[in-house]
């Protein structure tokens, strides 16, 4: 037993992907850090988060601190962790329930690096505080997971997009060619995006088409997005 | 943020399940509950758990709920999901972060009903303390996905076990008639379970094959055991 003031701090964090595009273009997959500022580890960069407030829910938190990090509202949210290693923090006992999180690439763009936060690669990280970088690389295989077979892909994306752009959210996250053709096919039969009917606007002489997500979520099958009363699910449907 | 005194309460609970034979030898899921006997939620029933002692691990802490509720040691121990709702414990704030374990049928047959201990079908149960009734509902959901991709089945059978056995775990799991032939065929073809070139001993003319699972947990394929490098899987495996 714990006696009261031996309680474990409890704090939430939250891993937020995003698509960016680099000096080429290319997009990369990438998380905000901030900057510590006190000890332990001063001056290292760590997830975002912070402390539960009293009556605060788990999921509010975490939208809270994505909110106060980036400026934006979360596409997809899902709890990843609940991390309580004893030896974690240095001096202190800090029990971490972290959630993952997708904010659209378009908007995550409009977002500039301040003194203190800082968008990083996923697949590149420095060495960060606690055991944040054990964090991250379960936040990616999660990603990475649910990808091939959910549509979590929707959280990088605005209402409408081009498969071109779907497929390559596929490529940058699973870091491997996929095939036009196949994927096109893929996407079509799954019944999971439709045509809009519409077409990208531009200059070119024959624009793609523009899809988006069907309307019902419950396709996307078994699907573990936590308690089924409370899905922390936050994607926002098109019209 | 919240001030040093209203730091929320972490506890860890777990929920254990087990099949055993009803009085007709038909085997139930079955979870054990521990009544409560101090307020709130006095003389109703809970998930066994409670706080976090100061340097325990997380799964540690689930792994010894278990063992002083039922004298047993998990087969298969894995991280749920953290709950937290600033409403499901009237008068303080409680985080509950929820283990989900497996107790193998032979051996939580010899543990018996104390007072204060008893076990339940877990799709019949009362109205449970806190948000429990909600919380076993979504374990169920969570054994009941993995069963379908996974070697999960093991944590409720012995080292070796009949087709028969096996396939009874999926019947009671899934609540659905399990064709016997095809049921074979899918098994044997995915080579997750190996012939131990044994038979069941007992007295009938033509006893059935023993069945061990295969020692290599990585062609589970895309299991989600929690962060890598600390696997919560405990499944034995045989020799």
């Amino acid at each position: 037993m714990t006696s009261p003031d031996e309680q474990p701090t409890l704090a939430v964090s939250t891993v937020i992907f995003t698509l960016q595009p680099n000096d080429s273009a290319t997009p990369e997959l990438r998380i905000p850090l901030v900057k510590r500022i006190r000890n332990p580890f001063a001056n290292q960069w760590a997830l975002p988060g912070g402390p539960l407030a009293a009556s605060e829910d788990l999921a509010d938190s975490a939208s809270r601190t994505l909110r106060e990090t980036t400026g934006l509202e979360p596409r997809y949210l899902e709890q990843l962790y609940a991390f309580g290693d004893p030896a974690r923090s240095p001096g202190e006992r800090v029990v971490s329930i972290v959630y993952w999180a997708l904010v659209a690439g378009d908007e995550a763009a409009q977002v500039f690096d301040s003194e203190n936060v800082a968008w990083f690669r996923a697949d590149d990280l420095p060495q960060l505080a606690f055991d944040h970088n054990l964090i991250v690389d379960y936040a990616l295989w999660r990603l990475r997971t649910k990808l091939e077979y959910s549509r979590i892909a929707h959280g990088f994306l605005g209402d409408t997009f081009t498969l071109a752009a779907l497929r390559e959210v596929y490529e940058v996250i699973l870091q491997r060619p996929i095939d036009a053709g196949n994927f096109r096919r893929t996407m079509e039969a799954s019944g999971v995006i439709v045509p809009t009917g519409e077409r990208l606007t531009g200059t070119r002489h024959r624009p793609p088409q523009l899809y988006r997500y069907n309307a019902e979520p419950e396709s996307q099958g078994e699907f573990d997005l936590g308690p089924r009363s409370r899905p922390m699910l936050t994607v926002k449907e098109t019209a």
